[in-house]
């Protein structure tokens, strides 16, 4: 499943010394998402969090400025403790976007010493992948990763 | 839920002479689907229905000179006798297509007489509904329609 589109995928996968439910809490409470979702000095002022298969996302960003940037999307998929896909393909079920850009398959695995922590992002085209590359994929998430690292380490 | 992107859909809706359970498992039954999806003289030789939240479908039309036209699509949403959401943005669980295009929101709702059979195909622009439009829905849609209520009449 994981490897059939590599040439569209963006992978963030690291070990995180922390339990996976820990992890998956932090994805799926808004007030610690808040905590963590946003490369700082970005904020998260606002969560809104349905988390089931069907269920719709809001998460607004906030740069220093105070410009803000909603995101949309709809869970596809819900195991607790193990994984969690999204897309932006819908705003909420089943209305589609004005642009599918991504899908987000999050997996949580137990592994020797915490667990392996791996975020697929697969987008619907190869040109797509390489704008968000450009866009700062790998620098972003990394950091959101090392905030997502501290946070759970105080749970 | 239904009338939100007016803009953007396709709907064929009829008042069908037979209970929800039938119209449900000509949806999902393999061997009864191959028997009405294709507007005749199109045939449909194969059919892969895996119907889940997440799972995959193939169904292959034919057309009389033998040429094959595969579609490939996911399941959204299940509610037995009661409604079916499919998209054709994931060719299986997450993988996503050469290029969304639609997702099909089917409805089968009791009324006097029968069911309420809708069919609303939502796309992701207006220009795909537009071409969609021009490539015929109405008719093949109609077409179909026509088959179904022949074939459930038999059940």
């Amino acid at each position: 499943m994981s490897t059939d589109t590599p040439e569209r995928d963006l992978v963030l996968t690291r070990l995180i010394p922390a339990s996976r439910d820990k992890l998956y809490r932090a994805w799926t409470d808004p007030a610690l998402l808040k905590r963590w979702f946003a490369p700082k000095p970005y904020t998260v002022p606002e969560a809104e969090l349905d988390v089931r298969p069907g269920g719709a996302n809001r998460v607004v960003m906030q740069d220093p400025q105070g410009n803000t940037f909603p995101n949309h999307g709809v869970y596809l998929e819900v195991v607790e403790n193990e994984r969690l896909v999204v897309t932006d393909a819908y705003v909420r079920a089943w209305e589609p976007s004005q642009k599918p850009f991504m899908t987000l398959i999050l997996t949580f695995e137990e592994a020797e010493g915490g667990t392996r922590y791996t975020a697929r992002v697969r987008h619907w085209t190869e040109a797509d992948r390489a704008a968000h590359e450009a866009m700062g994929f790998h620098e972003g998430w990394g950091r959101c990763a090392d905030q997502l690292t501290e946070l759970v380490a105080t749970l």
